[in-house]
């Protein structure tokens, strides 16, 4: 059953509050109106449009900084990150992360990204992965936007390992899950000395 | 102890034959000889040097083709393909894989090249992973090349899935392993249908 006008910009509300990067096809879908319906809901509750909202929570410093590896090392775009608490990143899937023959995402772009966001969420100088434990969930099509959201679960500093977990989402549908298993760098010099 | 010659010979035969991409500097290390040497004892064996070796294993053409991607999708070259059974293939390591900070290979080049294997050795036009348990063993740093070995563990054609199994060596030391669970089109077709 179609919901009322006000019903429905109060879930719109919610629903971009809970899930900011979910784009206006999603919307649509999920509310069962058109795009254009979306867009004059957000005129209303001026709500920026997405590429507006992204832009927003990048520009605001985060608050904290990639130690492990270069910024642009990363794969993806970090849009929030807590050193040793959480992550999340956002990747557009385009033409050269898919399958030519079905445009579908391919399994690594999905991987990398995951893995590289469980990288930079540590606070250490040096951060490798030694074991993870991966779960595609949900094809990717070229042109969905993956976000991508990590979080430490357990972090042992004595024995040198993390384990961070990644879950990513294009809008609200699980596409990845992964458990990573991270070496820190106290290990890595224990290791190599 | 030192090997005499005739000795020393017999087993670089022997190692050569059994790992084909093996290098000069690997054998100078495992019979602690100089490069020289070995590369006197190959001229006397006439056993051409790695990068023919690669080329003639190359240009054999291969046993069977690629089916579930274009070839040019493998990460990696590969050497060697037994559709549903078995699959080689070979990375070089390069500046575009490490960390800039530590020459290190970032795992998800390691895991691409596997991953791309698992697909490719699948006798079908679709393949797709479901599931991957992976294991970064030794680090690997620039310039090493990787030789991933694919495996088909258990293939369940009816159920549309297959497992295979995939190691990666730098000489004969194990750099990665994984349990990749793949799709295949049987199943694909059906869900989406």
């Amino acid at each position: 059953m179609r919901k009322s006008k006000k019903e429905r910009q109060n879930l719109l509300k919610e629903t971009i509050l809970e899930t900011p990067f979910i784009t206006d096809e999603e919307l649509a879908e999920k509310f069962q109106v058109s795009i254009q319906t979306i867009r004059l809901d957000r005129l209303e509750l001026s709500i920026p449009e997405l590429r507006e909202r992204i832009k927003n929570v990048a520009e605001k410093k985060l608050d904290d900084e990639v130690k492990s590896l270069h910024i642009e090392e990363v794969i993806g775009e970090i849009i929030d990150l807590q050193l040793d608490e959480s992550a999340i990143s956002i990747l557009e899937i385009k033409k050269e992360h898919v399958f030519s023959r079905n445009q579908i995402a391919r399994g690594h772009h999905i991987f990398a990204q995951a893995n590289s966001l469980a990288v930079a969420v540590i606070d250490d100088e040096l951060a490798l992965t030694a074991k993870a434990n991966i779960r595609f969930t949900r094809q990717v099509k070229e042109n969905e936007r993956v976000v991508a959201k990590a979080k430490v679960l357990k972090k042992e500093v004595e024995k040198g390992r993390t384990l961070v977990e990644v879950n990513s989402f294009v809008g609200s549908e699980l596409v990845f899950s992964g458990e990573f298993d991270m070496y820190r760098s106290n290990l890595i010099q224990g290791r190599d000395s």
